[in-house]
Formats: structure tokens, C-alpha cells, sequence
């Protein structure tokens, strides 16, 4: 096979190998349905790695342009691929999160999202059938959500240490519609909103569309930083301080409970409201997990959001907010001016999903399987990059990785991006540019596979660093020409 | 048995009788179980019609206090019904009109929404089933929404004369997401916004939680008033004009090509956008339907909104926004913050579903049936209350009912609901207190049920208008003692 690289090409070499690869398919020397060298035959043809030609391979695959059939070998497809569909350019970090999430990858630790493989979809037709049956389950239902959902919410909150009733609940289109109407509710566009950074893509885009300024309060080893948040309330009067106490969201970290107390006290000094986000709260690998800010909370001041995403499924779009009927009485105006109500054929679904018990026994399949998957990475993190600072979380799914200084975190996210590996971009999680982070979410690959990607992080990275240490030998010499 | 009725109380009859029967059976003379009189028996002893009785006994079997079995009779519940699970009070007439729809009643005349008796249950099951097993349907999926949901709409949208590419097109939760988020895109709470009067209030609703001053655009028989436009406009500078041109809701009424070809100039001469509200345009029975505005649009100046609330099912919560991709865009970023994505699930679904060709073969099935029910609803009213003018809408599924000169809305409405019918009150079609009319939704019954319904509201009218006449007299007789 004829192709040419040129290792000294800006261009990286699996990129060169699969845009002439593509070329030949494109002009028909490649015909479809014809083999393909195998990875091995390829890399020793060309004095490639075997990574450069998988890493190839797996472009060219992900495009439409070859098929991979195990034992059989790699092969042209037998349609090209069709132009990619138009869809509009979102801006912001959220919605590349989204876009990553959606594409196609060999590895795809961008999103933080359970694992299809462990959705439960046998009890779950049984459960959308049995709703579906129910009278009314088709119509519109109430605005505050259906009063069975709401009663085995409130039976579920009791395993996290939270009693409340079922009239202090409020359905949502996911936690993200909590937070949405909570933000518009308890803040006005004057009113700064303190924010735990690193932070949620989704809370600070729904800030920013809301025209709210945010305070950053930085995130310590035992919680959002205190002392920044007294001073905050000194010289400015927030009316919200937005956190995730419960395996933070990138870092994973747990808020410990003298500082959660200390939380409470100051917002009831400072007069404001604390928006406790729990969305992760029901991942825990830790035999010892504080309750949520809420159940502490003795002056209203905590509204509570989570969801279902985390645990059974995203495409469910159930969420809920806990909050005084005071306050939710204003979110609910807010609610069914926005949407309506939600869909109550899914609340009836997965009520009847809590109702039989099956929650409970899908947390205790699942919560070891990805505590695995958590140690995998970990172990392989290690293994593989050493020059970074990675995270352990005691929940949730994703891993905080800092990456060695002066190493450009945009560019080790675009050559993973263009290695079939997507990943979040540490920049992402904050309001203002800064770089030097990747999160990484473990859920989606078992642990082979996360060693694998781990693998190819290691190499990217070193590549980049040695790329570095090239570039500033270099300038050093021109620099310094005489000497 | 022993009842004490005084036709000289305020209390009506039925309430005396359903409030006695009540007091009876919570101190156990009437014991669980046993069985009551029949209907006849009972008013025949105490000389009440058997109207009054059915209402008392239509009360209480609401409650839960008594159970009928045809066949057997009516006894007294074997549980005593606990008290109603308590709810949040949520002001305004959009969260009335939901609850109305949600709440159990002889007569369910209040939500405009197909009858769940029509929904496709089997087909719906396969095509959930289908979704399910779709690679990635249980995840976030993309913000834009699916891609294969938005080429089945955009065929849909064929059948209206409207031709869009899939690209201009945005799935919300529900039409009154899309609304929403037109609503908070194009326009400012300094900005006025037009609104045909009387009014969906779902958009009355949004408007007021948004806080955008609203400016009334009377509606009359070809349309919304272009003379009222033209004034309003020269006057303020609306940013927004919400308008239903195919089959308006409350009135039905349909805007002429003529008025529709007036309105996209106006939108052109004093700049503003047009919010198109299509929720209705499929339940049609008319030969000839004029195309949706957005179909004779050649500036951008129309933003569409529809869902598949009227035509499949409430719980579905899928609509979506046709608008140029430059808005299209603005109303993505506001999309995401506010709830992320709809359901990929359900949006799966219903893609299959359309592109399974089912949805013409269903309009096919249930529009005749509506029409049907429409005739059926429109002759009752004709007969029993004859008094008043009442619409004979070309589309969709209420007549709007304007009562007689000096009767009270309230009090009518009132007096149906604790007769087991409940509608909606006309006062929920404007953004400023006005009475005199009803809402009467026939979607969710058949016509026999339709024509029943009829009757009682003749029966209930007559019975104000004559005590009103009494009053009168009365208030005369007083007024004028010495001649």
C-alpha cells in the first residue's frame, strides 16, 4: 500500500495514516468491502507504533469509513459515510459536555453518567407498562408532581438520611430544572451568587444565562473554603451560595460534617440560601456518609435538589427539589409557566419502580461494580501518569486530574478527542479561563478498558511533554545564539 | 332514613342531602357497606328531583365516601376515605385549569386534551420498546434534540404546508417550554408583548411570571383585530405578538389567509415577532385549511411552536420550536440551562412511532371522532342552553360559551364543579378580570355524556337566572315600598 508520512509534519502520524487511508477509499483504490492490512502488518510496513495505526483505525471507524469484525479482520465499509447531519453550534462548556457525551467513542470518560449496561430494562418495561395502564397516567397530571411518586421519594430520602414529607417535594424536568427555577427564584440579575469552584458545567451556565454574577469560592480538602465565603458575605450580600456538599462535582470531594454545620451557621448569619446539590449522593463507596445539608437544616435555609440520572438512567428527565412549601410554592408558579408539568406516565413509571423495591437492590449491584471501575482508573492513572495529581472521590463517578504545570490542557483534550478518547476539559468547570485539569468519568468502560485509556492518556501526554521540553531546548539555542 | 332538607337554605339541595348522607355514614348509622336507597326511592320520599340526588351522590362517590355498582346499587364505602393528600395552593388559572383536569369528575370538560380511550397503547409499548434498545437512547443525548425525531417532524409538518429542514428545528418539553423560552429570548420585561384576548393561559401565565407588560388584541371573527395591532403598535414598540391562528383556543376561531398575509406585514412593518401557537392545527375539520403562518414567512419573522400534547398524548411532553437557526440558536443556550435535554427515550419513541407511518392512520381514526363529539356537544348546548351563543369551532376540542347578560360566571362554574362537572372559567382567557363565559372541552366524552352535560348546565343556568330574577323582583319590591 502506497502512503507517505513525514514525521516531520505538524500533523501527528495516526492522522496522516488515516486521512490517506481515507483518501484511498475516497477514490475508489480502496474498494468497499476489501481488507484491510491488519494493525500489526501496517505498523511494521511504515515503522509506525501500533497505537498510530489503531488510533487510525479507530478514527477512520468512527466516521463510517472501515468496519472492524473480530477475527475477521478490518474492512472498507460498504457505504461511505454520509456527511454528518447539520446541528447548530452551541456555545458554552455544557453543551460540548453534551455534544461529547453523545459522540461516538472508543473511550468515552466525558460523561458522568451510569453505565447503560447496568440499566435494569426487564423491570423497567414492566414498570412503564403498569403506568400505562393507570387512569390518567396519560394526561397532564399536577404541577407539584404525582402524590405517589412524591410519598416513595420521600421513603427514598430516608436512606439518605432525610425526612421529609411529601408535600415539601416537587417534581422537576432533572435536577437541572431544580436548579434553574431555584436560581431564577431566590436571585435577581444584581444579586452575586456564590459558587464552590471548580463547579458543575450546568451551574454555571444557567448563572450566566441568567445574567447572575458569581462569587468563586475555592473547594478544600474539607469543603468550600469558609473563610472565602465570610468574606464574600462581608463586602458583598449574596443570596445564594450554590453547592454540592456530597461528592462534589469534577473533584469528588465530601464535605466533612463540622464544616457542613459551619455552612448552616453562616447562612444564617449571612442571609442567604444554601442550593445543595445531590444528584451524586446515592453513588457512596465510603461505609460512613454525612446526611445532606438539609437534614440539618433548621431555618429553611436549604433547598435540595438531586435526580434519578445519576442512578438509573438520564433519559428518565426526573428530578426533584426539597424546599419549605414557602419556597415552593414560588418555584411551582415558576414551573408550570416554564413546562407545565412533567411527564407523568415516566413519574408513574418510576414510582412504581421505587414502589416495588427495586431501588435499593439496583444501588447494591451497581455501587460496588463502579467502585471497581473507580479503583481501575486510579490504579491505571497512576500507572500511566505519574506527573499528575489525580483524585481518589469517595463517590461519584469521575476522577479530578491535574495536569503537570505548563502542559496545555486544551491541547492534551484535543489529540485524546482525535484518538477516539473524550474526556472533559478542566476549563470547563470554571467561570473564568483556567487551565491545567481533565475530568475524567469512569463510568461507561469496565476496568480493561479504562487501562487502556489511561494508557493512551500516558503516551499522549508524554508526547506533549517531550514535544515541550523539545520546543524550549530549541528556543533556549536560538535564543542564546553566540554563546 | 331521616334527612332534614329546607328549601329556604343557601345551601342547595344536593349539598343538604350529600353533607347529611356524609354526617350519617362518619357516625356509623350508616355502616360500611350497607346499601343505600336507590335514586328514585330517595326522591321520591323527600320530594327532590332526581337530579339533586344524583349530584349528592355523584359528591360523595367522589369522595370516597360511597361506591355504585351498575347492577347492584350504591353502599356506603368499606373505607372510610382518609383526608385528601395535602397539596400546594398554587395561584393562578393555568394551575386551576391543571388541576381541574386532574381531578375525577362526572363530567371532565375542563382540559383540552384527547381522550386517553384513542391513544395507541400497543403501538406506543412496541415503539417504546424499539427506543429502548437503541444504542444510547437511556442517555443525555443532544441539546438540539434527536436527530431522527427532527426529520420525522419536519415530514409531519408537510401535512401542515409547512416545509422545514430538520436543522430549524428544536425539541422543548412540551409547547409551553418552546413558548418559554421564545418568550424570555425575544423579548424584555420592559418590552410590551402583544396577546390576542381571550387567550390560551398557559401564555397569560408565562407572560406574568415573566413579568412582560401585555397589550390585549381583541380577537374577532377573521382574526386578531389588525386595527388593534396597527394602533398598539404605533403606540408602544411590542416585541412579541402571541397568536393561535388555527383554531384559537378558547374561541376556535380560524385567522383567514387574507388576515394571516395582513399580520406577517404588519410583523415586517413595525418589527416585532410572531409567536405562532400550532398546538391545534392536526385536530382539523374543515376541507380547507389554510397553510401555518411560519408557511408564507419570508422574513424570520415567525417563531412556531407545537407539540403532540392534542394529538397523541399530555404525558408525552414533546414539542417543538421551527424558528431560523440564528434564533434557533439563542433559544438553545436558554434550552440547556433551564433543563438540559427532553427525554431521548420518549423522543425515540415517538420517532419511531411517526416513522413507523402511524400518526396519519391515528389523525385519521380520531378526528372524525372528534368531530362527532364537537356536533354532538354543540346541539345539546343548542337545546339546553339555548339562552346562550356558544362557538362552532372549525378545529380542535372546546366551545367557548358566552352566557346570558347579568348571570355569574363564577357562581355557574361553582355550582357545576360540586355537580361533578367541571370546565374551565372565562376569566382564565385574560390577563384582566372579565366574566361571562365558559370553556366546554368534549375531547375526553361521548356524546351521550356530552349531551347529559349539557342538560345539567341548562338545568344550573336556569336555576341562577331564575333565582337571579327573583332577587330582582325582590330588590324592586324593596327598592320601591311606598308605590
Amino acid at each position: 500500500m502506497l502512503l507517505v508520512l513525514d514525521r516531520s509534519d505538524t500533523q501527528p502520524l495516526y492522522r496522516q495514516l488515516s486521512l490517506q487511508l481515507k483518501g484511498l477509499i475516497e477514490s475508489g483504490t480502496l474498494a468497499p468491502g476489501s481488507r484491510l492490512p491488519t494493525v500489526r502488518q501496517l505498523a511494521e510496513d511504515h515503522g509506525l507504533t501500533r497505537l498510530t495505526v489503531q488510533s487510525a483505525f479507530a478514527e477512520l471507524q468512527d466516521q463510517g469509513w472501515i468496519q472492524s469484525t473480530v477475527g475477521r479482520g478490518t474492512f472498507v465499509a460498504d457505504q461511505t459515510p454520509s456527511p454528518p447531519p447539520s446541528r447548530l453550534q452551541i456555545a458554552g462548556s455544557l453543551a460540548e459536555l453534551l455534544e461529547a457525551a453523545d459522540r461516538p467513542a472508543r473511550y468515552q470518560l466525558a460523561q458522568a453518567a451510569p453505565s447503560e449496561e447496568f440499566f435494569p430494562k426487564r423491570d423497567w418495561k414492566a414498570c412503564l407498562q403498569a403506568a400505562m395502564h393507570q387512569e390518567g397516567s396519560l394526561n397532564y397530571g399536577t404541577i407539584q408532581g404525582d402524590e405517589g411518586l412524591r410519598s416513595q421519594i420521600s421513603r427514598v430520602l430516608l436512606e439518605r438520611g432525610l425526612q421529609v414529607p411529601p408535600e415539601q417535594i416537587l417534581i422537576t424536568h432533572g435536577a437541572q430544572q431544580g436548579m434553574d427555577l431555584v436560581a431564577r427564584t431566590l436571585s435577581r440579575p444584581s444579586q452575586p451568587v456564590l459558587l464552590e469552584t471548580p463547579c458543575y458545567p450546568g451551574a454555571l451556565e444557567l448563572l450566566h444565562t441568567l445574567s447572575r454574577p458569581c462569587l468563586e469560592v475555592p473547594v478544600e480538602a474539607g469543603g468550600p473554603s469558609l473563610k472565602a465565603i465570610e468574606e464574600l458575605c462581608r463586602r458583598h450580600r449574596p443570596s445564594l451560595f450554590y453547592t454540592v456538599p456530597t461528592f462534589q462535582n469534577p473533584t469528588g470531594l465530601l464535605t466533612s460534617p463540622a464544616h457542613r454545620a459551619s455552612l448552616l451557621q453562616l447562612a444564617q448569619r449571612y442571609d442567604f440560601y444554601i442550593l445543595e446539590d445531590d444528584v451524586w449522593g446515592f453513588l457512596n463507596y465510603t461505609p460512613s456518609l454525612p446526611p445532606p445539608l438539609k437534614a440539618q437544616d433548621r431555618n429553611n435555609r436549604v433547598i435540595y435538589v438531586s435526580s434519578f440520572s445519576k442512578t438509573l438512567m438520564p433519559a428518565l428527565r426526573i428530578g426533584f427539589v426539597v424546599a419549605s412549601e414557602e419556597v415552593l410554592q414560588a418555584l411551582s408558579q415558576k414551573k408550570h409557566a416554564s413546562d407545565l408539568v412533567c411527564s407523568l406516565l415516566m413519574q408513574r413509571a418510576l414510582s412504581e419502580y421505587l414502589k416495588r423495591g427495586l431501588f435499593q437492590p439496583l444501588l447494591q449491584k451497581v455501587v460496588p461494580l463502579y467502585r471497581q471501575r473507580r479503583d481501575a482508573l486510579y490504579a491505571a492513572l497512576q500507572r500511566h501518569l505519574g506527573q499528575c495529581r489525580v483524585s481518589q472521590p469517595p463517590g461519584g463517578l469521575s476522577h479530578w486530574v491535574q495536569l503537570p504545570a505548563g502542559v496545555d490542557e486544551q491541547e492534551l483534550y484535543q489529540e485524546a478527542c482525535s484518538h477516539g478518547l473524550v474526556c472533559a476539559r478542566g476549563e470547563a468547570f470554571y467561570p473564568s479561563p483556567r487551565g491545567g485539569h481533565l475530568r475524567l468519568s469512569f463510568g461507561a468502560h469496565r476496568p480493561a478498558e479504562l487501562e487502556e485509556a489511561a494508557a493512551l492518556l500516558g503516551q499522549l501526554l508524554s508526547g506533549i511533554e517531550q514535544r515541550g521540553a523539545l520546543l524550549r531546548q530549541r528556543t533556549r539555542l536560538r535564543a542564546n545564539p553566540l554563546v
